[in-house]
């Protein structure tokens, strides 16, 4: 057995508190299986006096130092945020440590500087714990389907959002009540912005995307729309249509007259309830990925909380430490494809309208009329009466999300269309 | 860029034409994901006449002379089976090829010599085909769940059957009449034995079991029972339970008295129709994993199949080919834990028994004491009265197999029990 690898962890909150544990509690199977023991030597929190069950000398506010110390290889972070752990983690690689990160965000901000500075100094970058908890797609991604060329990628990712979504579609509550009983309940934070308003699945899907085809994806390149907007009439309106409403993130790649280029983008829309998506319920996570030969996979499991993360960090972390014991190196960034990102506007899909209009003869003529001049076909209407007003909901075939706005920004300007209720896109048919 | 990969293939059955097909057809993709171009030099053929498409250069009848040529860096095998293709794979390891494999067979019944000679040859030997096609198991669990503690590995691994028992469960065919569908639709091979007698899935049981929990498992360690056996009746019963009957490969390890032990069984088992594994059906397959940390997963694609198993060798070789490029290696067997093989009499699981009785009264009370004697607990009993017989059902409580068995040979011997109909295990309740 080699010398012992050791380990920093920078933070220690849920996921920390877990990497802790399993480290402690499995060290003689991770230990046989990277062929030396792993030893944990420091850890880096902000207030050391709420860590007083840790030994004190491993405890360290200083981050800054300790990633560089002689005594440590690899380098565990899940702090989270993107300054100071970038400074943080470019130190360490720079001074020859090994990186596990859980860091979503810094990934899918400034993977570029990342990876670049892993390429230039040998170091393992590692960072399963990303995406999805302890479903593994980094791995499978990066590897598996290495060979392979994927042309979508298809997923539920954010737990809070799923929860959210669920609750409404099995209880007809409304999205604050959701919402509330979600946080009560632990699956949605005090703050929920990151979650609700999708910038947490948006870095998901950016780093998913980049993987998958082999180029260059940010967070700001990814299309989002939150669930904040999903009203209880919109699920009682899927439901009539054999529909539910999910949060989705979307990958895909596209072949037209310019090339090829990538269209990522994260937003609630409505999914067949046949689809093997529509039954991920509650704070589970799916991803469905389509490859040219290997047809379609899908990945389901825990996406988020202690015991799941820490158990993708962990994976992670043998994998490094083996690599050290090897002098070997993982797989690194594989980005050559440089794809042009697609606009929103020149997306396809299908789109659900709903429209509070005037109940008069003639109305629906008009409607239809504002569709057909953007070239969006209709492939069903269904008119709902109620007194002196109507409700109109149709569902399109597919057409451009360009043409799909320029038909909504005509219609409020229709004097007979009091108000567009609501527009969500309709994805999971083929 | 660095100097070209040379590739000799064994085999160019369904597996190989898809492998180079890829080869070729996404040439420049591989190319930039390994950093060298593959470049297919050679494919051994038993009758070169029947392959008159490929370059007359390339085809060889000496696949032995083939696997050690200078030329030569990987070697992919789809040929299968034990001999000659054991003695082709060590002669290229000790070369020091790498060797990409989809030989479910020869790694389930000799992994032992072929990871040692890649031990003792730093070779790379990889086998992500050799399992559920182009569904990524064998990198998830050898590598992203390598920092965790997997306790169950139950899933649906062999396509043929599956499609048999879907078929059965939908019409209300019999095995004879499924079996014939399946095979006139190329869902079974002529000689359909190794499906359907449960090799196939045993093989990959194997493997996912010593993979799961880093010990050694081969296919005689392997519990197997076929589904020939299933009957109309079977699958009518399971129905009225709310269940459906699927050929499950089960990997369990259990810790008792005695320590650790793995116990690793093929068969075919009711399931409940709420079971994510209940609505897979047809020719695909679907993997749960239960992990301590990870908590559960499940992997779902096509199990079998020319392009989704040439999927997963093309990944393959495009890892191995990136280790040659930066003289690395990948992650070898791990099977430090040599834990102890389970007897199939030690499982413990529950029971659909089926009983054909006289119709009198007292026969309830008789069969009950039997099944009280041996400790086995009865959940349910249903009694379908026929004339002078009747049929009856009991589900048990959960029970050895061991105590099972001798119920069912106490049984045998009653003058009130005409015939033990049917035995099947009940699985995926918790």
């Amino acid at each position: 057995m080699s010398k012992r690898i050791g380990v920093a962890l920078l933070g220690r909150g849920v996921v920390g508190s877990q990497v802790m544990r399993l480290l402690d509690e499995q060290a003689a199977d991770l230990a046989a299986r990277v062929g030396a023991p792993l030893e944990l030597v420091g850890v880096a929190v902000r207030r050391p006096q709420r860590h007083k069950d840790i030994p004190a000398h491993l405890l360290t506010t200083d981050a800054e130092s300790l990633v560089t110390r002689d005594d440590v290889d690899i380098v565990v972070e899940v702090i989270g945020g993107i300054e100071p752990t970038r400074s943080f983690l470019l130190a360490a690689m720079k001074a020859g440590k090994s990186v596990v990160t859980a860091n979503k965000a810094l990934l899918a901000e400034d993977g570029a500087t990342m990876h670049a500075v892993a390429r230039e100094t040998g170091a393992d970058l590692y960072f399963e714990a990303a995406v999805a908890g302890a479903i593994p797609l980094v791995r499978p991604l990066q590897e598996s389907l290495v060979g392979d060329r994927v042309n979508a990628v298809l997923g539920i990712v954010n737990g809070t959002t799923n929860y959210v979504l669920s609750r409404m579609d099995e209880t007809g509550a409304s999205f604050g009540e959701a919402l509330e009983e979600a946080t009560a309940l632990g699956y949605a934070e005090a703050d929920p912005t990151s979650d609700i308003d999708g910038f947490d699945a948006a870095a998901k899907a950016a780093i998913l995307a980049g993987l998958a085809f082999h180029t260059r994806v940010t967070a700001a390149d990814v299309y989002r729309e939150g669930i904040a907007d999903v009203t209880a009439a919109d699920i009682a309106s899927a439901k009539s249509m054999g529909c539910v409403v999910k949060m989705l993130a979307i990958c895909e790649r596209t072949t037209d007259a310019d090339g090829e280029s990538v269209g990522v983008r994260v937003h609630p829309a409505m999914i067949p309830r046949s689809h093997p998506l529509a039954s991920v319920n509650g704070a589970f996570n799916a991803v469905f990925v389509r490859g040219e030969a290997s047809g379609e996979l899908m990945f389901y499991g825990q996406g988020a909380g202690g015991a799941p993360t820490a158990s993708a960090v962990l994976g992670d972390l043998v994998a490094v430490a083996r690599n050290r014991v090897s002098r070997g190196r993982g797989a690194g960034e594989s980005a050559y494809a440089d794809l042009r990102i697609r606009s929103m506007g020149e997306t396809q899909t299908r789109y659900h309208v709903s429209l509070d209009v005037v109940d008069r003869a003639g109305v629906l003529a008009a409607v239809a009329h504002a569709f057909a001049e953007h070239d969006v076909s209709i492939s069903t209407v269904r008119q709902v009466g109620r007194g002196e007003d109507a409700t109109l909901v149709l569902v399109t075939h597919v057409a451009t999300d360009a043409a799909l706005s320029r038909t909504i920004d005509d219609l409020r300007r229709f004097d007979v269309v009091r108000e567009v209720a609501s527009v969500m896109r309709v994805e999971g048919e083929t």
